[in-house]
This record gives structure tokens, sequence and C-alpha cells, in this order.
């Protein structure tokens, strides 16, 4: 695709819409929409927020060239008056967000857009899509860092990932939920996601004898080589060949730092087999790193068994989030400011009463335990509300009303910060490092009982008091 | 994203490799890789091959720029050469194809490269990623447009896919399979696949009531509206009011053709009363869309309950082929020139006999009854063999050494066919209307029990007697 400006990218509804707006005046009215989703992936109990990053670019970026507005003339349903707006059209709202890498639960906004009718309307797809993937694969980067416990996760799934962005984007949200680095380059070279890889199975049939193709790389990349030991035979073949090269070619240059790559077959029998093999040979210092269809639940396997494996390779599973590959962020209407300038809440009820949204134009704010620095709840307030920390503070379950709950000695953090002011990008973004490291600190600050694979604790997220009477002053009105 | 030349989209191994056949002098030798995949996504019978046309994009974009080349030197571990090799880097060699929209199976190369081994290493990541993520959404879209049974299925997907190229190329994808259609409009610009769209929750909050939302939205759009009635209540609100909207506005200007959008609720219910609704009404030109998480499980149970639903709307589970979100195609060496220029076959072998490949640069026929016309046998012979479809022919299961088949009576046809020569493009890429139509087709060329959405019967994926006896000698050898 060779687009690089992706107002396009948006469904066709937004311009039926956005000429709707237009035609009746709506367009000079400011309108909130809020970016939520409702399931963790893999039921998980916390999602990685990321993909903001690309947000500001495409907002940056945003505008329509002549070529779209002639597409769209075609189509002979837009007004002359809406073409010629969209050809002047740019950004001039708000964005709100948490920054990438924080955990975020469902039901509380990780983005909350406000801008003009059309503007909100219009960005609709891409700002759900580039939030939606990457939060994606950083939510399941993260369980399967943490199933590793420790020992390095890399990325190697390119190949599979769903189209070119999906590998590239894919890895760079890797890296942001702990990923060691990837396999693909574009990442490393537009991101700096660290990529490093070794040999294909080619490599080996190129040549003659297992032996020779072994040695010649080794003779080639001294320094830490890593050699793919399963194309023929791993412990017949593979792992004594592997030996003997590294014995030969390394130990003589007076190196020791040396990896096997195994890539197929039991990996917690072969990497216990081989281990044994290594260290007999007197390789200590030789790594196993082990790929091939990996996951969390694999890994946490092989765990458990003692598997000898010192990094992973994880692929498919990784840059597709394969058991879960869907992020169901929304974009939903919360607010929309009246003639006079006053914020009026919106609703939207469904039969399903997990598909009603909180309303209003709203602040996020994060609990923290004075004594263990964990978090302990999140709260949604209405935006003019504030926070004392200093005092008790009683928040509302957004549907069973009987639940509250008092805090006491706790500090607040204001997730949602200010990323666009009236068009201009006001937000300095991190580098990756620093997003990486603050995603690790974070989920330093959840409770084990949050972070556990299976049936994880449902973090709080309540309603202030304001909110919650709000809240069901329009369930009064608009509900069933 | 803003890379128009993908070049620097590969696993970094491939430059390591490359690098290495530089060194020792491979890199002029001719190798073949073959692109096969193992399993069809879903337990389906077949796949849908997609993806062609950007890997042509792709190989004729095919540079390095001054940055990649400082980006590799910077790692410190390429040679001064290799590096001054890329800066002239072009692919020279010739690639075979199967042309898009084909039904491929299990085992058969869906892409043949020829090259020196640089080139035809380089380029696996990018060929790979974009025939498994366009192969796995026409796969898909296919399964989801056969469980429609000719009521037409929109591609709603764009928000949640993963990634930019994932929305755009996987509605591509899904035209090819079938859909109708997409809400992607950057698709319809770029490729034509058309896009359509009406509107989202959020144009119903913003009146003061659901039905001036659905009067505006006539007026504006008098043409085949589709009102979206499940913003409060579908029945006593949505329906109700789309109905006065229609009556009031478009009877009045002799206009009968609209429709109306479920988005949520039971779509089996909530269809049929509001079917008996409109034709009470007098609305029978007023059809039915239903959109909700579908798939194409959901589809068949919708149909079979005999669901008042015209046109299906299919988002997150086609655009991720969310049950099966991987397609695994693999790139295997399966020959390489020796010095006087003799094709030597390669195989891969392996503990798990799933993963052995079939060696040899290789033609593929498809065989057809000639009194059904259906679609018999594919077979996989040696490059310099010629079928003559006017003799009867026995083909070889590659497993199972004891079953082999006798055909008479049919017409052959080879599915690869030239898309490269020397580097340049030899291949009239069809518009996507035309790939569109052969795949459908083709689809009705195969045998019902082949298209089966539970155990499918297996297409028979064959061997010459050549190519038969030469894997036996190559397992002989390296067997285990």
């Amino acid at each position: 695709m060779k687009k690089e400006n992706l107002a396009m990218l948006c469904d066709f509804y937004e311009f039926t819409m956005a000429n709707g707006y237009f035609k009746n005046g709506y367009y000079q009215k400011n309108v909130y929409f809020d970016v939520f989703f409702r399931k963790v992936p893999d039921n998980g109990g916390f999602a990685i927020a990321a993909g903001l990053e690309q947000v500001i670019d495409y907002i940056r970026e945003l505008h329509f060239e002549e070529e779209d507005i002639a597409y769209l003339r075609g189509k002979g349903i837009f007004d002359e008056g809406f073409l010629a707006y969209l050809r002047d059209f740019r950004f001039s709202g708000d964005i709100f967000a948490v920054p990438e890498g924080t955990p975020v639960f469902p039901y509380e906004p990780m983005m909350t857009i406000k801008a003009p009718a059309i503007e909100a309307q219009l960005i609709e797809t891409f700002v759900l899509l580039s939030l939606n993937h990457q939060t994606l694969i950083a939510t399941k980067a993260n369980r399967i860092v943490r199933a590793a416990q420790g020992r390095a996760v890399l990325e190697f799934g390119s190949r599979r990932a769903q189209g070119a962005d999906g590998a590239v984007l894919g890895a760079r949200a890797a890296y942001i939920g702990g990923c060691a680095g990837t396999a693909c380059t574009l990442s490393d070279e537009l991101f700096g996601v660290p990529a490093g890889g070794t040999m294909a199975h080619a490599w080996i049939q190129m040549f003659d004898s297992e032996y020779d193709a072994f040695k010649a790389y080794c003779e080639l990349y001294p320094d830490n080589p890593t050699l793919l030991v399963d194309t023929y035979n791993t412990l017949k073949s593979g792992v004594p060949n592997a030996i003997k090269v590294f014995r030969e070619v390394l130990l003589p240059m007076g190196k020791t730092k040396c990896a096997i790559r195994l890539d197929s077959g039991d990996i917690s029998y072969l990497s216990k087999k081989a281990r044994k093999m290594l260290d007999e040979a007197g390789l200590t210092d030789c790594t196993i790193t082990a790929s091939n269809a990996l996951d969390e639940n694999l890994i946490r396997d092989l765990m458990m068994q003692g598997a000898e494996v010192d990094t992973f390779g994880v692929g498919e599973r990784l840059i597709t989030s394969a058991k879960s590959p869907v992020f169901g962020g929304v974009y939903k209407l919360v607010a929309v400011e009246n003639e006079s300038g006053e914020i009026v809440p919106k609703i939207k009820v469904s039969e399903n009463t997990a598909k009603i949204t909180n309303p209003h134009f709203k602040k996020v704010y994060r609990y923290y335990d004075r004594e263990s620095g964990k978090a302990i709840a999140d709260e949604l307030c209405v935006w003019d509300e504030t926070v004392d920390d200093t005092k008790p503070r009683t928040i509302f379950d957004p549907n069973a009303t009987w639940k509250t709950k008092t805090l006491t000695d706790y500090t607040a953090r204001e997730l949602l910060v200010p990323v666009f002011r009236d068009g201009v990008c006001v937000y300095e973004q991190p580098s990756i490092e620093e997003i990486a490291a603050y995603c690790r600190e974070q989920v330093d600050l959840l409770w084990d009982e949050v972070k556990r694979f299976e049936n994880p604790h449902n973090y709080y997220v309540d309603l202030s008091k304001k909110l919650y009477e709000i809240k069901n002053i329009l369930l009064n009105v608009y509900g069933m």
C-alpha cells in the first residue's frame, strides 16, 4: 500500500454522516467520543495500551488530496460544499489519551476526542484500528513475557502477520509489551526495536553438509553465533555438529558465547538432552533458543517441565494474538455541546447491559495504595471533578448499584493526558525504550491476582458519585 | 508506516545469510524455493490463493536506499562488498505462481522462485507475508459467502483489522473470496472494491430523537437508505421510526427501495419480527441487513432458522479470520543449480513427517473430469515432465506409498504461470472483478465434498512417478 496519508482509510459511512453534519450545520458542534473496550483478550485481567504514536502521526498528516475529493465526487451523493470543506480539512480538536504502555481495563476511556462533529467522525476508523491492533499485540506480548519468567522472548512472526503493518507495528507493540527484540529488520530501522536473527534451514541445505554450513557460519560470525540444529536430526546430527564447530572454530579464538536453536520436535525433551550434551562438551556458556508455534500456555508448560530454554522465539501466535485475535475497542459518542457551549452527556443503551456506555466527558483517576504502592482501583469522574487524595473517597460500581468502595490512604494519578489541543500536538512522545520501561514498571504495580492467566481478579473501574447519578438519570430517560 | 519500498521488511537472518552467500560466492548460484502450506484454516477443504498483486508490486520496487545501507553498516557485521552489492540490488530471477482466486491445496506450490541465492533469500519474508495474509482472508471470505447461500456479504472490519494493510488489503482479499463490497473507503479508491455504508449510532445520538435522525438521513439520501434501528430499542422504537420515515419521506417521492440494519440482539428473532412489521406497513421492498460478530457458523445457523436477513455485514471475524487467524505458508528450498547448471533437488526432512518437503523444481497440473468438468486431482511433476491428457495417467500419494490413482478421460491445466522472467514482470494482472469471477468459477468446479465445512474430503495432491522416485531416493539419503 502506498499512501502516506491515511485519511481515506475510513468507513464509508463516516463520509455519508459527515456530509449530513455538513448539510445540517452540526459540523460546527463540538462532540465528545470515548475509545474503550469491553473485554480483555484471552480472558486476561488487563490490557497494555499501545498505538498512540501512530494515531499522532495520522492526525498530523490528516488531509484530503485532490484525487480523494475526485473519488468522492464520483460517488454522486456528496454536496459540493462538503467536498470544498474537505479540501481544507485539518483536525482542530483536542485528544486525551493514556500513554502507551499503560495497563488499561474494560469500560474506561483509553482515549477521548473532543472535536467538531465531522472531524471526530472521520477519524473513527483509523483511531480504532491503530489502538486495537497495537493494544492487542502489546497485551499478548506481555502475557507471553510474564509466562517466560525473566527468560528473553523474541518476536519472530513477520511472515505470518496480517499485512506489512501487522508485522512492523506488531513488532513495535510486542517490544512495548516486554519482548526483548524482533526478527523484523524494518521495525528496528523505523522504531528502534532491536532486530536479530541468524539462519534458516535453507542456509544448512545450501551446503554439502550440516557441518560445513555451521562451520562457514561460525567463521563468518564468531561473536555469539546461533546454530539451527533441527534440519536433519537434532540430537544425532545437529547438536553434535554444533558442538564440533563451536570447539573447532570458537574456542581457539577464546570465544565461548554461542547458542543453538531448536525449531521442531519436543522442546522440553530435546532441550534437556541438548543441555546435557553441551555441558558435557564444556560448552556451558552455550545457550538454547526454542521456537515452534509457542505461546504463553506452551511456555508456562515448558517452564513447569524444567525445559532448558534460555530464549523463546515466538512467531505466529504472538504477531496475530492467535487465540484471541481481536481487540474490541469501540468509539462511542458520550457528549455534545449545545448552542450555549454546555456539555450535554449522551448515552447508548442496549438490551445487552454490557453494551450500555458510560456517558459524558470524563476524567480517569488511578488510585494506588500508599503503603504497597499497588494500583487498587480506577475511577471515572465527570470532567469538572477533581479528586483530593488526602481525603477518603467512595466510588460506585457502574452496574451493581449497591456496590461501593471507600478508599483511604491512597494516591491519585490522572490517566488521560493531553495529546492534541486545538489540533496542535502537545504531547512529547517518549522513546520506545521509555515506553517499554514504563510498561514494566506499571505492570509491577498490579496485584498478582490481576495478572493471573486464568480467572484473574476483576480490577475495580468505578464511577464517581456525580457520574453515577448522571448515568442513572439518562438510563431512566432512554432505558427500556 | 511510511515506506514505499518494503525491501527492509525482512527477517534479519535473511541479511546475515545473504552476507554469507556473498562471501562464499553462493550468491551467483541459482536456487529454487517453493511457497506452500500444510493446513487449511478452519479445517476447510481448500484455500483461495491471493496476495500475488502485492508481491509483484514489491518485487518491482525492490531496492535498498542509502539509509538502509547505513542502517545495516551500523550493525558492524556486514561485509562492505556485500553492502555495495545491495546498493545495486535488483531482483533478476523467475517467479511462477498460481493466479489469485485459484483454489489451492496443502503441499502444492502456490509460488516457485528461481533466483540467485541472495535474491531468493531476501524476498522470503515479504512474499510469505503477502500470500499468507491475503490467502487467509480470501479463504475465510469464501467460507462465509458460501454459508450465506447467495445473500450478499459485506466486509465491515477495518476498525478491528491488524494494521492498515490488514484493513485495506484484507478488504481486497475478501472481495476476491466472494464478498460483494466493503466499508473500507481506501480499498475502493485503491483497488476498486465497492465501498458503501450509511450510519453509526453516533448519527442517531447526535439528534434530539431517533425519528429526527432517520428523517434527516432519508431526506439527504433518498436512494436506498439503510437505517440503523438498534440505538434505543429495535422493535419498539427503531423499526417503527424507520417505517414512519420511509412512508413519510420515500413513498411520496415514489421510492420504495430502502433497508434497515440490525446490529445487536437476537438477529433471528428480530429479523423475523421486523420483516413482519415492514411487510404489514407495505414496505416489502425494504431489505434487512444484519451485523454483529457474525461468521460462517452463525450465518449457517441463521439461515437454518429462517432468519429474514438479505445482507450480512461481517466485521472482526472476517478481517482477522478470527477462529483461525494464521495462514501457515512456508518458504522452502527445493533445489539448487550446481556449477554445470544442473538442477539438484533438495529435501528438508523432519521427525514430523508432515514437515518433510516435496523436493525439486516442479510443475503443478490440475486435472478435471471431462464429463462433469469437476476438478479431480492435482499432480506435482518434475519441471521437465509434460502431461499428455489424451492418455491415462497414474499418480502417487506422497506419503502412503501403496496409494495410487489412475486417471482417464480428463483434461489437464498447469496451475503455476510465469510472473517474472529474468526479473521482468511478464504477467498481466487481471482486474479485481476478473479475479473474483475466476474464483467463483473455479470454486464451482470443486466437488461439494471438498467444499463441506466440517470434515471435508481431502482433495488429491499427488506426485508423478518421477518425482515420487526422486523424493524416495533423497529420503533414503537424509532420512532417519
